[in-house]
C-alpha cells in the first residue's frame, strides 16, 4: 500500500514516516505526560488532538491518552489502535483535515520533548530465541557441545525484574556484586569489570488472556501491542558467580533500557519475513507455518569520548523461534499474560554480527578497537550503548529510533545515607 | 506487653488475636472489595468503621480503605500501619469505645465474606534460603556434592512470575508441559505427572527504593509491610527438562498461591529468634546481627478423599539466610524495590521435616502415606494442599490462618476455542 504525500514535511530516511505512527508517552513545558505519536521530527499530542476535535474517536476513550503510560490506550485491543493509525494516516495527508487545522497546537517537536517510560510493565520475560547467540555463548562454558539438549525443542526463557527497567538516556550505574576470582574459593565484592550490554528485541502484551488457558500459536499476535528496542544490560562476572543452579539474578536485575516510541504489530506487517526452518520438527503446540519473523536491521554503537563506533550489525530475521512459539510456549502451562508485559527476544546474533560484548570478544580473549583508537573488553564508566532498529522498503521506511544508555561509575553509598 | 481483655469474643486458639491483626481485602454480599483487619472470627470492615468515625484516622487517608488492593495502605509506611494497628487494639479492649458503639455495622463474620488476592503484585522473586532445602535436593542431582559453591557466600534467588499468584482457595489446574522421559533424546508433550507444593513464606515490600541506591541490612525491616504464606506449585518434571541454562521457568509460572491476611512485621516482633551462624562469614554488605529469624510453626497438609493428612511440619527459625539478607543482597546492585514486591523464602525444610514432595519421597523414590490408606509419590488431582502457619506464647498467639489450593485436571484446549 502505498500513502498520499502528507502535509507534513517528513525527511525520507525519517524512522517516523506515515507508515511507522509509533506511540510514546511525552512531556513538555510543564505539561503532565500523556500519550504521543511520533511523525517525522514531532509529536502529535493526542489528548490535544482530541479536545480540539481532530480524531474521530470511535471508540477510544479520550481520558485513555491522559495517562503517563499506554497501558489504557494498548488494552483497548488492536482493532482500535488500528483505527487509530488509520485516522492519523488520513488526517496527516489530506490537506483540508481537523488536524492539519490544529497542527500548531497539536504537534510538539521531539526536540522539546522529553520522553517518558511508555508502559507501566507488568511481568517481564527473556527467552533466548538466538541459535547464533546461544551457540556461541555455549561454546565458552561447552566447546565440544555448545546448544543443551532441550534448545531445539522449546525457546528457553527465564523471568526477569521489571522494577529496573528504564527508558532511553537513563543513566546506568556500574553494579557493585560478588565475583569469583580465577582460581579463587571465596568471592570478592566490588564494581564488576564485565558490564555488558545485549541487543534484543522487547514485545509488549495488548490484551490479557486468562490463567489457566493456553494462547495458541494461531491466535498469539492478537495479544500483542507492538514492539521496542531493548538494552538487557548484563554483569557477566556477578552472572558467572551467581547463576547456578536457578539462573541470573543479580547480574541482570539492575537495568534494562527501552526506546520510548512502541512500534505497532501493524507498522511490521509489511516487513514479515520466514523464520528458520525448525530441525528437529517441534511439538505440535509449538509449530507454525508462514513469514513469522521480521525483517529489522539493527546495530549497537559505544559512544567513547564523544565518537560513535559501530560494534555490531545484524538482523531480527536470523531469530530461531518466533514471537508465535514464544507466546505458545509462554502460556502452555496456563501462565497468564497481561496488559504491560514484556517479552524479549534475548541476545539478538546473527551471521553478520553478535549482539554483545561477551560474543564480540571472545569471552574476553580479544579486544574491541574504537574509532577513538581505544580498546574495549568490556564496558568503560562514561560509555555510551546506543542501539537503532529499522525496517525498509523502497517507499517506506519504520524506524525504533534509539535506546541508548551511558554508564556511570558504580555507587558506594547505602540508602540512609541519602538523608 | 499484655493488653486487657477485648469486648469482642475471641478464642484463644484464634489465629487473629488482638496481638496479630493482619490486614486483608475482603468483600461480602455485593460490596465492592475493600481493606479488612481479621479479629476472631470477624473482619474488621476498615471503610465503614471509618466513615462510622470509628477511627482516629490520623495520617490515613479514608480512601485508601476503599481500594480492592493493599498497596496504597501499604505505601502509607510503617509507622502509619503501626498507628492504626494501635488504634485498633485500643478500639477492640476499650467497652465504650466507638468501634463498640458500630460493631453491628463494621464487622462481618469471616464465613459471610469472600477473601481477594490481598496486593498487586510488582515483582515476585523467590529465594533458596532454606539449607535443609538446598541440601536435600542437591543431593538428589550430586550426591556427593549437594551444596553448589556459591550456596553459602550469597542469598541465591530468582525472579519468579507475579501475573498468576492467586489467593487462598483458587482451584489449580494441572500445567501441560514439555517433559522427556528417562532415556529419550526427544521430549514429549502432556499433563505434568510431577506436580509438588513448596512451602514458603512470602515478604511484602511497603516502601520504594531508588533505583542505583542498595538497601543496607540496616534499614531493610523499614520496607517490610508483612508476610504471607506462600504455595510456590512447581511441576518437578517439566523443570528437570527446561531448566538448564537460565532456571525454572514453565515448572514454576504457572500458578503461585498466597494466604488472604498479611501479617505486619509488628505483629511478628514478639517471635524473633536468632538465625543460624554463618559459617564462612559472608561479605560485610551481608552480616547481620541480632534476632533476625522469625520462630514460626509451619505445617502442609493433604486432603484427599475428605481427610486431610499432616505431611510436613517444620519452623521457619531454620532458614540460613535471613529477610534482612535477602534484601541488602537483592539491591546490591542498584535493583530497586517497589511497593507491592514480594519475597519469597523459597521452600522451607527443616531438622523436623520438608517442605516439598521432592524432598518427602526422596525424589520419588518412596511413597507418602495418608490417612485414607493412598499414597503419593506427587500430587493427584482433586489432592487439596493446605498450608497453616503461626507463632506462639503464653498470652499471645499470632496466625497465618491458611492458603490452600486443589488440583483440578490439566486443560485440554486454547483460549480460542472459549469463544
Amino acid at each position: 500500500m502505498t500513502l498520499p504525500t502528507p502535509w507534513l514535511d517528513i525527511a525520507p530516511d525519517s524512522d517516523f514516516s506515515l507508515y511507522n505512527l509509533p506511540f510514546g508517552i511525552f512531556s513538555h513545558d510543564s505539561e503532565p505526560p500523556g500519550v504521543g505519536v511520533a511523525v517525522g521530527e514531532w509529536i502529535i499530542d493526542m489528548a490535544a488532538a482530541a479536545r480540539a476535535g481532530a480524531l474521530h474517536l470511535g471508540k477510544v476513550p479520550e481520558s485513555v491518552y491522559r495517562e503517563s503510560t499506554l497501558n489504557a490506550f494498548m488494552a483497548l485491543g488492536r482493532p482500535a489502535v488500528r483505527e487509530v493509525r488509520n485516522i492519523l494516516q488520513e488526517q496527516l495527508t489530506q490537506p483540508d483535515s481537523a488536524l492539519h487545522r490544529v497542527a500548531d497546537r497539536v504537534l510538539v517537536r521531539q526536540a522539546a520533548a522529553t520522553m517518558h517510560l511508555p508502559v507501566a510493565i507488568g511481568d517481564y520475560t527473556d527467552f533466548y530465541s538466538s541459535l547464533e547467540h546461544a551457540t556461541n555463548v555455549g561454546k565458552l562454558f561447552r566447546p565440544e557441545n555448545p546448544l543443551l539438549p532441550n534448545w531445539k525443542h522449546l525457546p528457553v526463557a527465564y523471568h526477569g525484574r521489571a522494577s529496573s527497567i528504564v527508558v532511553s538516556g537513563t543513566p546506568i550505574h556500574r553494579p557493585n556484586g560478588q565475583t569469583i576470582p580465577a582460581g579463587a574459593t571465596n568471592p570478592v565484592f566490588g564494581p564488576s569489570e564485565a558490564l555488558d550490554f545485549e541487543l534484543e528485541l522487547g514485545f509488549l502484551i495488548g490484551k490479557d488472556s486468562a490463567m489457566g488457558i493456553p494462547v495458541s500459536t494461531y491466535e498469539a499476535e492478537e495479544y500483542l501491542f507492538g514492539c521496542v528496542l531493548f538494552n538487557d544490560w548484563s554483569a557477566r562476572d556477578i552472572q558467572r558467580w551467581e547463576y547456578q543452579p536457578l539462573g541470573p539474578f543479580l547480574s541482570k536485575n539492575f537495568a534494562s533500557s527501552v526506546s520510548p516510541w512502541v512500534v505497532t504489530m501493524d507498522a511490521l506487517e509489511d516487513f514479515r519475513v520466514s523464520d528458520p526452518e525448525k530441525n528437529p520438527e517441534p511439538l505440535p503446540y509449538l509449530r507454525t507455518s508462514g513469514a513469522l519473523n521480521f525483517d529489522l536491521n539493527l546495530e549497537v554503537a559505544i559512544k567513547a569520548d564523544a565518537m560513535e563506533t559501530t560494534v555490531c550489525r545484524t538482523n531480527a530475521r536470523h531469530l530461531y523461534w518466533n514471537i508465535r512459539q514464544q507466546i505458545a510456549h509462554h502460556t502452555v502451562t496456563g501462565c497468564n499474560l497481561r496488559v504491560g508485559d514484556l517479552l524479549a527476544t534475548g541476545t539478538i546474533s546473527g551471521p553478520e554480527g553478535s549482539g554483545c560484548l561477551l560474543e564480540l570478544t571472545d569471552g574476553g580473549k580479544k579486544q574491541v578497537r574504537l574509532s577513538d583508537g581505544s580498546e574495549r573488553i568490556y564496558l568503560q564508566d562514561g560509555d555510551e550503548v546506543i542501539i537503532r532498529g529499522f525496517a525498509e522498503r523502497k517507499d517506506a521506511r519504520v524506524g525504533f529510533g534509539e535506546v541508548r544508555g551511558a554508564i556511570r561509575p558504580a555507587q558506594s553509598h547505602f540508602a540512609h545515607e541519602e538523608n
